[in-house]
């Protein structure tokens, strides 16, 4: 039974400890917050637990697991002392503010041997699990594009802009679909509030074999839209996230290219074909991922989100980041 | 009476010929293809018109008005002809290959006094006439960005990339909306069939006081989408071109931005109001906007959709297209 | 080459027209209306067409088609005028006012051997002639239920109620997919203007085998929707007509039956599949419609829609009437 | 603080147990389910609470509060015995398997001054708290129509059919906005799976005035539709309980009568006008719920979903059962 200790009892907080204290195989022992209006939350629906002000729970003997779930720029301290102190550790992502933080915890957790996962929550829902099928067993063909489109009305943070608030979800998913072999970034992006902060961004992102992935960002959307299409030689597909009934939609579509020349003529004409829905799960991706981090934590296998992903992660921030400050000038990853 | 020339009946040529020989003040005269098989389709809807083969009408002495619907890179010479044998022009978008050319259009049409429309439809819709209003009237406030996605599975031209295919639509509503101050433009795109042209493209326009303008244009898109968002300081609004019960939606939506600071504290919060979708007639833009071409040749006003304006679209296109040469530097518009 | 007259150029007399106009082997010689307005709209279009006032073309000798697109109440003498004086007829749909008069035309055109077709175009697009393959080809397995929500706001006109303006198409569909068995009708409804016209209609019709179909008519609604559900066996589909680019989707769902009892059991279990979205050709439905019209006659073949067809929908529509008179009672079919 | 026993942790049982617990009013002290996985699972989520297996809390002397939220055949006896031994009692939708039950139910709770509350969930929620005011303050003006689409692939119950099951959502709704005068009910429906129970059914009720209400339910429909359209003399409105941005639009949309007559007149024209969507509080309708409860324990104020309202709700179920059982004969409420 692993005894787990929280940090952070605000937005994201409360799903970890349901999702915690509902696994079979953890107990949910602490959980820290410093607001007291959370932590009288937090007591009320989980009276067997304890609850406390102190953020410091690494030194803890009763505890096996820290997981962090607060702000961004105090991910690199909190993860640091829970896993020098030989806890396991779950962080929220973005993983850190850098990647110079976030190389040093994962070599923390490897010269540790403990098990660093980063909240990449998305790999564990049914959609992207089954785009990585897809993608893999040839489905679609050679990628040509892959454009997404993560926009609502947006609570502001005084910490991150919009990149680092939103960018990790479609960064975590392409590290996962297209491989870690981003070849370069450009940006271009404005704040309207006077907080040195973005709230409007496009990203794009160069692979090799002309294949494109594009985000558009933004917390000052008047919909909210969470879809994705991805274009393939073979079939093109679309994850809309906010469609649960059809969540994943493959077409079998494509261009025909002929060679016939002529005035008017057209070189490619449209294939068209039909579309599918396929069965996608769902589950609750949180949960997944908790019993996954169980599992990596019993076997000592590395999580497919582990410390390097989440390093991966904080790179593209970071070239984005980049980016911007030139006036989109393309940043190339090394 | 305006006896009417037509020239090019494929595949926007007959909503021209069905409106001009709707109109009551234009009699369609002539219909010209360089295709057997467009004359005969012509000549069975049009009895009462004459169908030829040869293209230049522009010498024939029973004609007010030529109009022009062939490939892009014929429209120079077509209407150039036109104009200088002392004909109305009507050309379809985009108005020329160049920026060259177009200048020259607008200085013989304005040393003739001719009337040169170049179609950009859109502005005669129920919908950008809404918009126009809306923003000209302040109900959205400062603007802050526009996003236009105008995607779908494309029929490939061999003479223009899918920047100059769908590209001249958002500019020209955005040349009417947000008006003809564009500071630069950046673009990434690319191509997926050697021929040189590209299919997906991305396109951000910078306009002073922080408004961000960006395009997703796309011809391998399994889906087709045509929406528009506008955020500003005081409202926001989607227009979805292709959900004609609801065009256009005002969102009463935006941000208060507060001063109190503090550790998880925000910056701005959203205000969320409500959302309502004006009465957005239903008309045939193309019909009026032949009753306007009509109008502005007999009262000799220069029509909104002029030359000129023309011009400003293809200087766009143009520096895009620089751009996208440059991976996707900053091209500054004079 | 057919000769064609076509009576009544009021809502859906322009349509029937234009398709009249461009058919290769039928020439539009004269068009009827008795109002001003709409005959100078005609002139305008049509200028080689003869456009009268006079209603009644059944006696010219140079046509030998007539197309009645009329109020329903005029059907019937239109039309037998036309089959008495040797003419093929097309009529707008409700073919006439009552079984009686449809009969008759019925029997007039068959002994006369001329082509009476009644316009129901339903059966003429991709969606229901996919559907029909579907069905035929036992795709769905048995059929449990047709469900049709046929609501918008609506023009009420002053000779019939909801359900003769909405439920022909209904009805016609049903009779084509279904079979021509319907064993019963009941229906209920309302009117709220003092017409004694209904604006809101619910009916039921009872098929043998467990089948029921079940349509909703309604003027009064603020939302336009066109969506009909039918559930089998081995799948169910749903057509929703206004949503082009997936007008018909076929589910791989249903239940499993399970034979297992106990307290909280359940007795049938929902089994999930896929769904898919085939390809359903984007045509104009009136232009195969009046093609197929044009084949029927040269080849003497009686239209999948002919008289008896018209009858059978007349039928359903007065047994409609006679159930909503006496307040729902379930009338026979025989 | 109320202490809270839970009989039945089922379906709907958790959500009840984790409202309980969240609010701080109350204490949950004993959950009870037969099955042995599922107190496992309540055991786990809520480690301080009993765990039994016995459904009998009534005699408890440890609780104030019975939750019944077991299979509608036992409520009858669970609630009975709890309200004899002094408890208040919350209980699941539909309150009874019959009227003669829900009255005693009544009784006993008015003799014995409890709080009896039976489960309408919706009536919470911002919704149809919307829609009751605005059906209030005349904003829609006389009531037309009420058409309700409740339909899924449905997980079906042995001991009722998708009247007993979905039904009782709507008829609560309409008895909250529509009141308690329900002149008369006519139900059609089948069953497809020889278990004597239906799967689909339509049901229309009859009110004063003109206004009729029509529900069609559906346990095999491949989509999940949870849909409501209301007609009046001034405005209509649709609520689309899965649309969570939307859920209630109010279109300022109607028929202008007109009197003209004539050949091809209208008596009635349509009204278009512009619709808006207000702000729904997205809030949980339980937690509300469960506080409304708590707050009328201690007031003794008789909730509006009292037991008075379920026994109303249960007669129109038991109505319309006769119907279904004569054919669809209308059934008079008395």
């Amino acid at each position: 039974m692993l005894r787990v200790g929280l940090v952070g009892y605000g937005y994201w907080g409360p799903n970890l400890a349901r999702n915690f204290n509902s696994n079979p195989d953890c107990n949910l022992v602490r959980i820290s917050d410093i607001s007291e209006k959370r932590r009288k939350l937090a007591a009320q629906t989980y009276p067997h637990a304890e609850v406390v002000a102190d953020t410091n729970l690494a030194t803890a003997t009763d505890l096996d697991v820290i997981v962090v779930t607060t702000p961004v720029f105090t991910h690199y301290q909190l993860a640091k002392a829970a896993l020098e102190n030989g806890k396991h550790v779950w962080v929220e992502k973005p993983m850190t503010s850098n990647t110079d933080q976030a190389r040093e915890l994962v070599n923390l957790a490897e010269s540790k041997a403990l098990t660093l996962l980063v909240d990449h929550t998305f790999l564990f829902t049914g959609a992207v699990q089954k785009m990585k099928t897809l993608v893999d067993e040839g489905v679609l063909g050679d990628l040509y594009y892959y454009d997404s489109v993560r926009i609502n009305l947006g609570i502001f943070q005084h910490d991150i802009n919009v990149i680092w608030d939103l960018a990790p979800h479609d960064f975590s998913v392409m590290d996962h679909l297209l491989g870690p072999s981003a070849r370069a970034v450009a940006a271009h992006g404005c704040g309207h509030f006077n907080t040195g902060l973005e709230d409007v961004a496009y990203i794009t992102v160069f692979y090799d074999s002309n294949l494109l992935a594009h985000l558009h960002l933004n917390w000052l959307s008047p919909v909210k839209i969470r879809r994705t299409v991805v274009g393939g030689s073979k079939r093109m597909l679309v994850w809309d996230d906010l469609n649960p009934e059809e969540r994943i939609k493959i077409y079998d579509k494509g261009m025909e290219v002929t060679t016939r020349e002529g005035l008017y003529h057209v070189l490619a004409t449209p294939r068209v074909g039909q579309m599918y829905a396929p069965v996608v799960p769902d589950v609750e991706a949180l949960k997944n991922e908790v019993e996954y981090f169980v599992k990596c934590i019993h076997t000592r296998q590395k999580p497919v989100n582990s410390g390097e992903a989440g390093l991966r992660i904080v790179s593209l921030l970071e070239a984005t980041d980049k980016s911007l400050a030139a006036s989109g000038k393309i940043i190339k990853m090394n």
